[in-house]
């Protein structure tokens, strides 16, 4: 018997290595990493904990490249009306009244159960005091690329804006190498809430300390045409002209933009993050993330934060994904499951800059996995699991989950903390709110 | 106490009789009918068997307006092609060589345990050997309004064309009147898979028998084209010329068509189902439902078969047309959460035919009741049951159902038949089919 050693078998193994299934395969986890993947009728290594995967998928956790983890706290507190609206009477001053290190952890930690629940073991993330939401990762037990927020207003613990990179920078020393399932970064709001001054100088410290430098970018039309008439630039020529723009920023939203932007982004080697129901519920309107892959930019998906969506769930936004595509350009064979699998697993993983360490069942990368139980009547029958889990599935239909090894999730039950009482703490800081 | 009385009490209940939420509200069910609706504070009448719904929301049955139930034997088998291939080289080769009353029935099963279990208490069918189907709705205890298809080519059950209207006929009189469930109907199948004779003594036949004309109409481009190009005339106005449209004639998908069409259909009082799901995922486009509604025309939702969706889960269904009619208009107001739910429950059982019946908590309506649980991590915490219900819930979150007064789903179990012999016949019938 190896010690730390944990074999799931028998289940349609779909290691996103490569676009193939095997059934009744297995996977071997060894000290927190993957430590191989076997096909029916080979040899199995021994271990000290075997889980029947019997009817199951075994794939890596979903990757989530886009959240707000403590706005949950919003969750269904405005819905279908304007932007500005939504923002300025609703979320705005709900943020400033009731947001602190407390009420950021509670949201965070009901987030990121909601996640980890529905099968998402990599959150990327960006808020302010994202400490609190650091400590409620940690506490749940999954894997984050955590950004601290940056934006040329008075912000929630960030009082005087002049000190917004320096609380940025501040925040990803003290997270650095601290846990390995956290990796800090920073994230700037938009183009045209940041001056070119600050974006220059979080990009820096972005460059200097080795993380992720994050940006919203071209949600709205609005955005872009203002700066098309004041400076006759899109806002990734601005990022550009700044040198903002290279292999570690990652870009969010994406919803205008055209072919010399993506010629620019792809020279770069930025990534990008697409938020397909965030963006059709606020009706920013659609990334051409079929376009951005075309040309080889990494696209994950995201969730946005549940203010704006409102459920973090990445099955739903696979569904999404795979049919508002087919429905925008008419074309049935646009953004197959394949494909949509790839951006919610190995693509977003390269998108957040930790391609090499997850995203995909490659022996020696983290073990994160995530089982799928197709015994259900609505993944019945099962001619193809691939299709089951882009168009059919739910986050309700994961059964386990495992974060570098460590189960947190056993048949639906967190195993990290109570969640009853994440709820309930929730349900306490909603009614001040409202 | 009062026999054959049920009490369901201590929910937020949302009757849908008037855009109302009772917080801690109650039902009363008397006979399988609506009793009463109580408010906080109410004098509740004493009940055989009381519900303790604290959490929930409790509220109409949905209605799927559009279903071919069998079909869920195909889920998954071909996705991601265009709709010819799909058709001609896949669905329609598999029906002709496994399509019979056995596969019809455990394929019906199969969609109506999924259905129940996610909330839907009524379908509209379409398919053939449409008996099967309604011996399966039947067994498991749900409503339906069940159709037997007509189209002039041979279908399954019915090898000579020229008898297709006939056996439709046959259906219909033999479940009139059978059991208190089932309203039987006739589908003619495309406005150019069948004849102007066929279309017309299909619709005189419903007028006789006093019951639903049902048919797809608009789905793609091209068939509306082609009509334009030989005859000068859109779907609409052909049936219209035919006599066909009447105040129960259902129209399904209604994808392409314009402002003359939409008026056509609001003063012939015809009714309209919505797709979103199916229609975007074979990317045929966008039914204009606000402005159908706009015109006064009801308007249900349907999740069309698992062949081409592939779940039949009509929150998935809301959840997908809130977010894609707000990102086709770019307008954040369009399909607020209310119109969904109104889509998904009264207008949807007006659509059908049965809007004197169910789709509303009205005092002496059908009592066909769901519960659908809210203490949940991506329903927490609740600012609003609506949004919830339309933005963040899926199937997997109702906890009870009630047809006609009958429990049919307590806390996710299916009472009235075996889930999991009903998913290993389907697999069984899978085998042959792969």
């Amino acid at each position: 018997m190896n010690s730390g050693t944990t074999l799931i078998r028998g289940g349609w193994v779909i290691p996103m290595t490569d676009r193939v299934i095997y059934d009744q395969g297995s996977v071997w986890v060894k000290d927190g990493a993957i430590g191989g993947v076997f096909q029916k009728g080979e040899t199995l290594p021994e271990a000290e904990t075997v889980v029947d995967a019997t009817g199951c998928v075994v794939m890596p956790g979903l990757v989530n490249t886009h959240c707000h983890s403590p706005m949950s706290l919003f969750r269904g507190l405005a819905d279908d009306m304007p932007l500005a609206s939504w923002l300025n009477d609703h979320i705005f001053p709900a943020e400033a009244a009731h947001i602190n290190p407390e009420t950021v952890r509670a949201g965070a930690l009901l987030s990121c159960v909601e996640m980890l629940l529905s099968g998402t073991t990599t959150v990327c993330d960006g808020y302010f005091y994202e400490g609190a939401v650091a400590e409620a990762v940690r506490e749940v037990g999954m894997r984050g690329v955590l950004a601290h927020g940056v934006i040329d207003f008075p912000a929630p613990g960030v009082p005087d804006p002049a000190e917004n990179v320096a609380r940025a920078i501040e925040f990803v020393e003290a997270w650095k190498d601290r846990w390995s399932l956290i990796t800090p970064s920073i994230f700037c709001h938009t183009p045209y809430t940041c001056s070119e001054e600050t974006l220059t100088k979080a990009k820096e410290a972005c460059r200097r300390l080795g993380v992720l430098f994050q940006i919203h970018i071209a949600e709205t039309e609005d955005e872009v045409l203002r700066l098309k008439e004041e400076r006759g630039i899109s806002p990734y020529q601005l990022l550009d002209d700044l040198h903002v723009l290279d292999e570690a920023t990652l870009l969010v939203h994406n919803v205008w933009m055209n072919h010399d932007d993506m010629a620019l982004i792809a020279k770069r080697g930025a990534t990008a993050s697409h938020n397909p129901g965030s963006n059709t519920k606020l009706a920013s309107g659609l990334c051409p993330a079929a376009a951005l892959m075309e040309k080889g930019i990494h696209v994950g998906l995201g969730t946005d934060g549940a203010a704006s969506n409102n459920r973090l769930d990445l099955f739903g936004e696979m569904q999404l994904t795979a049919k508002i595509h087919k429905a925008y350009s008419l074309d049935p064979v646009a953004m197959d499951a394949w494909t949509v699998l790839e951006m919610a697993t190995l693509l977003g993983a390269k998108a957040i800059g930790s391609g090499r360490y997850i995203g995909s069942l490659l022996p020696g990368k983290r073990a994160d996995i995530i089982l799928v139980d197709m015994n259900k009547p609505h993944l019945t029958p099962v001619h193809n699991p691939v299709s089951h889990l882009v168009y059919a599935a739910t986050g309700s239909d994961v059964r386990d989950v495992f974060v570098e090894g460590r189960q947190v999730v056993k048949d639906r039950q967190l195993l990290t903390v109570d969640v009853q009482a994440v709820m309930n703490e929730v349900h306490r800081i909603a009614k001040a709110i409202k």
